[in-house]
Formats: C-alpha cells, structure tokens, sequence
C-alpha cells in the first residue's frame, strides 16, 4: 500500500502486545512485547509509547490483554473487573483525551456482551477495530490536508503528531506523507521539543525514513526562523479540542500560533474527532503537570545547580482565534467546530 | 559593599586576564588564566565567556594583554599592529555589539598615545576603566529597574544577562539584585535557553548564589507559565539594540516578548547605553548563523537521527512596540530612544 518505511507503532501480535519504545529512538528500535496490561500502563506512563491517538490504541489494546486474562466466570463480576482496569488507564495520563475515548468505546462495546467468553471476543475485536479506524482516519486526515502544502514550499511542525503517534501515517504528518505520495516536494522544519525531544528524535526520525527532508530547530529559534526562512504552513496535533474549540497540544504550540499569526503563515492543527471533546470547555480542562526532574536532566545529567527546581506543565493551551483550521477526517472546520 | 556572593565574570590580574570558564557551570568553578589575547579570542568563540558586555570587557582586556606584549618601537607601527588584532576581536562574534563598541573605545584612546610606552599605558587603563564602567552602569540599571519589581511578585528572564553577562552585577538581573538588597522578596522564573543553557546553567546559579528563590522552566513552556501562573514582569538583557528601536537579544526573546503581550505582561529590556547601536538600522544587522552542531548534540549526545541536520540562528530580533521600555544607566527609555 504505503512506500514509507516507518516502522510500526503498536501491534496486536498473536494475544500479546508489541509496543516500538520510543525512548529509545532514533538510537535503536527496540520493541516491549507484554501480555501483561499493567506493563502497557507503564509503557503509557513512561512514555515509551506517547501520542495521543497511539495512547489511545495502547489502551484498547491493554484493556484487551486485561479481558483476555480474566478468570471469573460470572459477567457482572467480569464487567466490574474491567471497569477497574480501566480505570487504572485513566489515571496514567489525564490530559490525554483519547484514551478516555478508547475506554469507552470498549466499555460500551463490553456492555452487550452475552457471557464471559463473549466479552472477551468483544473487547479484543474492539480493540483491533481501534486501531484499525485511527490509521484510516490519519489517511483521511491527509487527504484532506495534502491541499495545503505547496510543492516546493516548507512546513513547519512541533512535538511528534506522527506515525509514531498514531497506529501509522500520523495525524500533523498525515498531510505531508499524503503530498509526498502524490509527488509533491517540500522541506520540514521540526522544532525539537523539549523536554522529551520528540521533534528531534521521532519526527526527524519518521520523516527520514520516509525520505521527506527535514531540519530541526531549537523550540526558542521559532520567532527568527519565521522572520529569515519563508514558512508556507504550520501544522500541529493535538491531544484534545475542547468544545469552545481550545487546543490542548504540546508545550510550545502556543508560542508558535502568535509567531505564526505575526507573520501570517497559516496555522492548522491536524486530529481525528476522537481528539474533540463535546464535553468540556476549557475551563474544565485540568493540565497535566509531571514532575519536572524530567526536565531539570537530560540524558541523565542535571542542567541546573544542586538547590534549584523547576516547573513542567506538559501540555500548552491555544486559543480557537489562532487556529486556523482543524484538519479532520471529516474536512477542514474552523474552530470551534459547531455541530 | 554587596553582600552577593556571586563569583567574578573576568578580572586583571597582575598583567593576565582571568576568566570565569561558563562552559564548566555549574558544575564547577574553573577558571582561565591567560597572558595571550589569542586564547582571550577562543575563549569568546568557544562562548567560555559570553555575554555582551562581557564580551566587551574581555575585548579590552585581550587588546590590554596584546598591547603589553608589542616589541615594535615605532608608535605608528604599535597602533597599525593593535588594530590589526582588534580585527581578529571583530570577526569572533559578529553579533555583538559591545565588542565593537569595547575596540572603538581601546582604539581612540590609543591614538592620543605619544610613544610605545604610553600606548601600552593607556590602553591597559582604558581597559581596566571599561571593565569598572560596566559594574556601575550596571548598579545604576538596577536602581531605576528595581522599582519594576513587586514585592512578593514573580520575574521572568531568559538566558543570562546576569552578573555571568557582564564584569558585575549583570543587566537584566540589576534590578532583581537592587531590589533583593533593598529587602523585596520575590521569586524569578528563568527560560532554560537552548541550546548552551544559559538560563538553567548560569542564571539560575547566580540567583542562587545571591538567595535568590528561581525555578527552571523549558522554553517552550513560556505560554502556559504565563496562563497558569502570575508573572509581574519580564525582563531581558540584549546583545545590540538599533537606531530603530529593534532588540537582538537570544532566540526565544521575540516568542517571549509575543507572549508577554498578549497576557498583558510588562516586557522590559536592560541594557546599557553601550548596547544602542545608533549608527545601524535593523536592515543592516546581520544574524549570526553558528554551526547547527552546536545544537544537534546535548553533553556530546546526538539528538536527531544520522542524516539530518538542523539551523542555528543565535539570536532574535524583537521590535520595538513590543517593548515596553528600554533600562539603562541613565533611566527608562521608550524604544527606539530619540536623541
């Protein structure tokens, strides 16, 4: 189907499951084979596995291991079982909305089961389903925003809203793999995105093996290289849309809208609907602060004094008036999107 | 006289120039100690020093230490030699203003010498005149900059234009150090600044040094810092500040100074009058591009995959309506200053 060489994200393989760590990225590609579900949440926690659709996948996927091993013979136990475990999911990373999605979709799904053994084909069925679903709706996604890139123009992204993201083709990335598929030529400019490096690490990585060219920058060099660079399209993921159309994506893209708005590059962020809560307004929204010895050290070694401590918000809000268009599966809405 | 235990930048002493290695910080105090001003320019390349008025210093001080060693009799001669090296000064960091303005300074004085041996005089003098200049320019930026702060309130800076910056008490930290000594209490958050780290290295070290309470942050974080929590000011030092009211200071200042805007933030810049270049608009400052190296690898670590390579603009450009005003020795300045 696809050239691009990009290795998978996650898999379901023969009941266990097979999670490419991305910790370990672009160094080796190393894989975390479990069948057990609490590995898959720390997997998620660690952030061996990130990305808001792939947590999302990871959690189907989990809940399946989880349902697969369930002993109990009575159904209502069985379901009181699994509505635990899937609560421990919830609790591994609030801000991601996805997997509060994916607990759904499984839960509802388990909800019709006939006995034990029907919930369990029920769930795993399900969760191949998800997995299934998010890479045609990153398909989409690039359909729909291929139209936006210029050939022999230059996008600009942040963070990884990449295959390594998503079960494939990603959802800021589906876009340019689209363009470049179809034969379009352009560069891409990757803020690094610290503290995890994503930019650097994972989407210089993936765009690479796709063979798209790419560059990365520093998050603090965004206001120079739009000034001195022509940028044609700034496109982002997100990790949740809230109802009054708040993007809630990484640390950075914040600052990257403003930049963009002053120099009138246009401003897209790519997400399936699953990313879109109906739910909530931004005042709902609690963003997640993780603790900041993950930024205070890099690859092990600690970047401030003995004494001093840090802050790490993970997540950055940005305004609907910033945005200009949501790329979805289902076309391009501006925010927030009225239904 | 202050009671800041901050270690000193760069010092004469007894015919030698001692340096403050800041590659080494904050792990540990090293120091250079140099009779060639060919070491006094690696050490400016290498960003061992760094800093405008820095720069400056270690500028006058280098020349000091290349006049003293001139074995040429003829004074037309000396002088045609002195500016020869001036020009190796110019061509290390072509950025940095003060270092021009620290040659011009060195090189006018120079030409009232009457013999060899008075221009060797009157240069290590000038030199050293410089270099106390700076403190007090600086001392003064601190007592009109520190009736900005709040007590009880929250700074914010980005990299260091602190005492490290400068011979002492550095520019955007003046005013924090003048309040602190007036007996204000409040807390300063510092930007990491990628990629030398300037901010979590060397800032958030000196603050320490001199008590004061400082929490790192990444660069990206900037947007939902500034939503989350209260800030009351941010203040920032600059390489060169043009004719047109136009500040070149670190990446990541322009993002900042966008940000600040739009939560309504004061945004301050400290610099001394040295730093008013007014013979250049912003069209005719050139952007120091450095070696992406520099920023592709963290401690020796390579970040992105072989193969890819990235860009390093040094520094930011900022305009002046985004300014809110401009702290010198002489008082606070609406940009661009009319004179």
């Amino acid at each position: 189907m696809s050239s691009l060489k990009i290795p998978r994200t996650i898999e379901w393989v023969d009941g266990k499951v097979r999670i490419l760590n991305q910790l370990k990225l672009p160094y080796k590609l190393e894989y975390i084979e479990t069948s057990s579900y609490k590995r898959v949440i720390r997997a998620i926690k660690k952030m061996e596995i990130r990305g808001a659709p792939a947590i999302g996948v990871a959690t189907a996927y989990g809940l399946a291991l989880a349902v697969t091993k369930i002993r109990i013979k009575n159904l209502e136990k069985a379901l009181k079982k699994l509505n635990s475990i899937a609560k421990e999911f919830m609790e591994s990373r609030p801000t991601a909305y996805n997997l509060f999605w994916a607990v759904n979709k499984i839960l509802d799904a388990a909800k019709t089961a006939k006995n034990v053994d029907d919930l369990k084909d029920i769930v795993v069925k399900k969760a191949l389903e998800i997995a299934r679903l998010d890479e045609e709706c990153n398909r989409k996604i690039g359909e729909y925003g291929e139209k936006l890139i210029k050939d022999g123009g230059r996008v600009l992204t942040i963070c990884n809203a990449g295959s390594l993201a998503t079960s494939y083709y990603g959802t800021a990335t589906a876009p340019m793999y689209r363009a470049w598929e179809k034969g379009k030529r352009f560069e891409v400019i990757v803020m690094e995105t610290r503290p995890y490096l994503q930019g650097a690490r994972l989407t210089a990585f993936e765009l690479k093996q796709a063979g798209i060219p790419v560059k990365v920058i520093t998050d603090n060099m965004i206001g120079i290289v739009m000034r001195k660079i022509k940028i044609d399209l700034v496109v982002t993921g997100a990790d949740r849309v809230t109802k009054d159309g708040y993007v809630i994506n990484k640390i950075g893209t914040f600052p990257l809208s403003l930049v963009a708005r002053e120099f009138s590059v246009p401003f897209y962020v790519a997400a399936p609907f699953s990313t879109i809560d109906f739910n909530s307004t931004i005042d709902d929204v609690k963003i997640e602060e993780r603790d900041p010895k993950e930024m205070l050290y890099i690859f092990g070694k600690r970047i401030v004094p003995e004494g001093v401590g840090g802050i790490y918000f993970a997540f950055d809000i940005t305004p609907p008036d910033l945005v200009t268009g949501l790329i979805t599966e289902k076309g391009i809405y501006k925010l927030p999107i009225k239904i």
